[in-house]
């Protein structure tokens, strides 16, 4: 495996690699040219192998001298120069600023470079296929997003954080986790347990749960934004911890599980190297609300939306193991769904002290 | 001033209190009444003076014998009952685990105790005024909210936590950090920087700005949760540093800097413990695009809604000085709006190298 400084110069290398082409095909007169993945649904499938979402092989050519591509060409070769400016300067921006610094008024026109930022956003995911990397190798950031705590040490810009050492509220994960950014100095842990919601895992750090069970515990706050996706895989790739996930039973919470397991349809491209084929779900299934005695009126009524949404993942190819295609049945007949905050009816510790151990170590999970 | 430990038991006394309020009403076969501050707009208003916004005096009475406030006099008591479990079991929740918490089915009857969390939330508002306590002394919390890195030590649950060594990551501000929870140890920052956006948080941590600057660099990505409101007043009151807001130039940036400057009209009870009447606004401001040379190109046409929200501000007795006339008349007067993102259009450290620098050199902020 490739050293984090190898590939950081190795993502360098594709980038100025792209103006390289450019100056070659100008020098022999030649129309400059790229082959992009196609990014669409079409272009979209599922491994069963590998079970992740994956993309095929179609791509596409965008050329400068091509009329209807040549400012989609020239666009892309503006962002690409920026991604190279931040490379060189080891600076790391968002997409927004990406947009801002790329758009300026062409040159004896006035015509603007980018009209918006739904222009440079897509161009930014065509470098990201065709050049094989993430854009957080790109130094593309997004918000913070998620918090940690448990038994690791991580180095990050120089400083060593201990997550057993950062009280109730934790680490705050980055957005981007590569190596390089964040390294994984020391990691005792026996498993990872990501949760859904920040208020779970509040009540889990509060309670010290990691402690106890020797775990580290995640949240993303909702759908995980890719920082925490990516620090999971990391940890379970490189640290070969399991990866337990904690959701509410509902269809979004299966699928912010799925998208954790194999990766998105959206972003299929990045499965590779965000998607956990060995994650597994842990609760809140169907059938925990007949099996932890929560009474009905906890429950909430399915709505039209929540029906339809649980009739398409039944038809997906990675929900179509018999245990899924029970537990998602069971939500349905049962006509209601629960969040884990309802666990709390039973007593505020519910989570920690009964819930959890006893899924845990009833090994009551679904692969 | 009470210590923390103080204040903690005065807190529990107080719904404590409630509970033997009731029980003496009983024994004196009396109705059991509570008086309740008005939250409605009619008793709110800017106290010029002191520069917040606050409360009236008026007060409502809810009592158990009236038909029409029984149900709800009984919803208080259970919350009220609920949030005492929390004091003596010295943990925290969250809003909709009260509420999960305190619904039931009442005996002998079909009928919940609540129907929604809808119905339990503003119980614990009426709580918050009536027993003079804000809710995270209740010990309810939200999900952690907000990114801090500095020359500060915070002591959280028995660790201390240095925010110099926390790399660009840094520390996650937990929902409740009062002192208790919460204790600084060590401050010797000389000012806080208060950032609306993640984006530019990431930009003046990763560019190490607090270190050159001396300062605390916040942001609680968007409109700040009040474990980051609280966490900056605490800065300003205990710490005696001045709060320098950095906001989009837009009315919602002057709305978010208004808020943490003088407490919001929906939430008025708590301006007394929240807002910091001396934050100044440091940008973006409408005279920025000019001084800093930004493109027109980079501004965004205000819209309908923009203007509309534009001109109520401008009617708001807090925003009556004439530098704030002048300021906001002026983003009208251009048409546009301008991002703090836009910065990143001159260079990517444009923020930190050029822009933030100057504004504090020139002490070019607003009051």
């Amino acid at each position: 495996m490739a050293t984090s400084k190898q590939r950081q110069a190795e993502v360098k290398r594709r980038l100025t690699g792209l103006a390289d082409m450019v100056i070659a095909a100008a020098a022999k007169k030649k129309d400059p040219m790229m082959k992009i993945p196609v990014r669409s649904l079409s272009n979209v499938k599922f491994n069963g192998k590998k079970r992740i979402i994956e993309m095929g092989k179609k791509k596409q050519e965008r050329s400068f001298f091509n009329l209807g591509q040549a400012k989609k060409f020239m666009q892309t070769i503006l962002v690409a120069d920026a991604l190279a400016e931040l490379q060189n300067a080891n600076l790391t921006t968002s997409l927004r600023e990406i947009y801002y610094r790329t758009k300026h008024t062409i040159e004896g026109s006035h015509e603007n470079t980018f009209d918006g930022q739904n222009e440079s956003d897509p161009l930014i995911e065509d470098l990201e296929v065709s050049l094989a990397a993430l854009r957080e190798e790109f130094h593309v950031r997004a918000d913070n997003g998620g918090t940690m705590v448990g038994p690791i040490v991580l180095e990050d810009d120089g400083d060593r954080i201990d997550c057993t050492k950062l009280g109730k509220g934790g680490y705050s994960i980055p957005s981007i986790v590569e190596p390089g950014y964040i390294d994984i100095k020391k990691c005792t842990a026996d498993f990872v347990l990501l949760i859904e919601k920040g208020t779970q895992w509040n009540r889990l750090s509060e309670d010290k749960f990691w402690k106890k069970f020797n775990c580290i515990l995640l949240t993303g706050n909702g759908q995980p934004p890719r920082g925490v996706r990516r620090l999971a895989r990391r940890l379970h790739e490189e640290r070969k911890l399991p990866v337990y996930v904690l959701v509410d039973n509902d269809p979004w919470g299966y699928y912010i599980y799925s998208v954790i397991k194999q990766g998105s349809i959206n972003l299929a491209f990045e499965s590779q190297r965000m998607a956990i084929p060995k994650a597994k779900f842990v609760g809140l299934s169907s059938f925990d609300p007949g099996k932890y005695d929560l009474p009905r009126n906890v429950g909430i009524k399915l709505n039209d939306k929540d029906i339809n949404r649980a009739k398409e993942l039944l038809n997906y190819p990675w929900f179509q193991k018999p245990h899924w295609q029970k537990e998602i049945k069971g939500m349905l007949s049962s006509g209601l769904k629960y969040e884990l905050d309802a666990l709390a009816n039973k007593d505020f510790q519910f989570l920690t002290k009964v819930y959890l151990p006893q899924k845990l170590k009833e090994r009551d999970w679904i692969d």
